[in-house]
């Protein structure tokens, strides 16, 4: 098998240097729509989703087949607002919708297939990190998190940073980009996208590739730690146990670092590394936290749709 | 573009020769999955569905990504059943499963995004169709809707006559392996399945080639002739205007009808002609009767699933 089963993504032969990149991901109104999103962004979303495990896996997406579920309480208006989001995700990731597939259901559903193309050899699987690696996250965590709290449960912030905050839940960004060009570089050794938490990722590659890993530095973003001070949160947990962040979890070769933080635009952080442990654990001034298996659960809101 | 927007699938170019073929179609269980039906049905049916626009076209397809949205009342021998009835769907039709993502829905839904092959100009286009083409089936019409009506409104049939119809609808195939034999003969102008119903596949065509179609000849099923008598039922109405039967609805080059007989195995009912007339009609000892543009309308049963 080209991919292994259960990576983010599932691929099939291409001639003998390339291969076919499928991925399919359903957005989910209930569990996957908060309080707040427009429909225009829940279809954005839905591609943001799909294109992310592309960008994990340094594949290019190049066209999309959508799937809707529609429930009968929608209008044309609303309809069209979705196409609209569908393209305007398709458009930001330079890729479009070839066609696709309308019914009713109760829930809204969005579902994508996207497909794409990679070099055989070249995707960043998630089995592929040794130890001695380096472990580098392409952007700051905790702030999707946060702004879920605040859409939610009505935590409060200045409004600087709610903007900050809630903005990364309603429009986030898919690290496509970077995600190409760290596979063109060959640094990479194993790659996921954190849409299910830093945690679960870290847990993830430690699996698929049979090792373990500390991490020495939390990428806290700094609108999460003053939103965890302001509602007496703990940041840790805000940074580890979130989700829906896509931003991309790496592990890079050690003497590839400088070549990977060239081609990521100077964006990977650095958090941590790979060990021989087989145990994901957060050290800091010597001292060990068991990095727990857990990751980001959906909120289900009763007819959060229904609500807008 | 390699196959017009529209189409039963869509087509992205793979080098000079061939065409990756891509379809995504989703299964509701509010309104796809009638009572009586088994999740191991309903699964298997997913996949008859997409597969049956590959025959369509006469694509080949080759593998499969399958988004589950699960309702939380499912238990895991429910989902064992469904991924047993998604591989054995996927067996029959000798293709298999690549992966895929599970969430929660308020509906089941089953959504398969399929992949495959075709050769550049062999795919049987719904807008190929030209006047003096003859009209043709893969097989006979009216069992999956007397088969509903035996199932939602317990309409009443002999035990033979019954249990042939209500397979109809729990069991229903995909005729690839005809479309597959029949793109190869280039006897086939135009084509189309009967998802929605066969005048709805008509107009289709029409629509799609700009055309017009004179039915000189309904291909009702004996059952469904025999359920319309003992019912009171018009077979005609059977006949035109049911849908999930998955049959070819193809149009064929007169020179060509000897060649494509034989690549159906002798399958195909020759059921009237294309003309000029832009207009869909079925004509009888010298009688027009307009056939209505108007399709398979899925049943809404309130909760189907949770009865089982």
């Amino acid at each position: 098998m080209a991919i292994p089963f259960g990576d983010d993504v599932a691929a099939y032969p291409a001639g003998d240097k390339e291969l076919f990149i499928l991925k399919t991901d359903m957005l989910v109104g209930k569990t996957d729509v908060p309080p707040g999103m427009s429909l225009w962004q829940a279809a954005r979303k839905a591609v943001v989703m799909n294109i992310s495990d592309f960008a994990a896996k340094g594949a290019k997406p190049k066209a999309m087949l959508v799937s809707l579920g529609l429930p009968d309480h929608l209008t044309k208006r609303n309809i069209i607002e979705i196409g609209a989001g569908l393209n305007a995700g398709a458009r930001e990731y330079d890729t479009h919708i070839l066609g696709g597939d309308t019914g009713e259901a109760s829930d809204l559903i969005i579902s994508l297939s996207v497909f794409g193309m990679a070099e055989k050899g070249k995707v960043m699987l998630r089995s592929g990190a040794k130890p001695r690696d380096l472990i580098a996250v392409s952007g700051c965590f905790g702030k999707t998190l946060s702004g879920l709290k605040i859409l939610l449960d009505h935590l409060e912030a200045s409004r600087k940073v709610r903007e900050v905050l809630v903005d990364s839940v309603l429009m986030p960004k898919a690290r496509l980009q970077e995600g190409l060009a760290l596979g063109k570089t060959g640094a990479v050794s194993a790659g996921i996208d954190s849409s299910d938490g830093l945690a679960w990722s870290l847990h993830e590659i430690s699996k698929a590739s049979g090792v373990g890993i500390v991490v020495d530095k939390l990428p806290t973003a700094k609108e999460a730690l003053e939103f965890a001070k302001a509602n007496g949160l703990d940041p840790t947990e805000l940074t580890l146990y979130g989700g829906e962040e896509y931003e991309l979890v790496l592990t890079i070769k050690p003497k590839l670092w400088q070549k990977a933080l060239e081609a990521s635009g100077g964006k990977l952080l650095l958090i941590g590394k790979v060990t021989t442990e087989k145990e994901v654990v957060f050290e800091f001034r010597g001292k060990k936290r068991v990095v727990e298996p857990r990751g980001y659960e959906h909120f289900v809101g009763e007819k959060c749709l229904s609500r807008r």
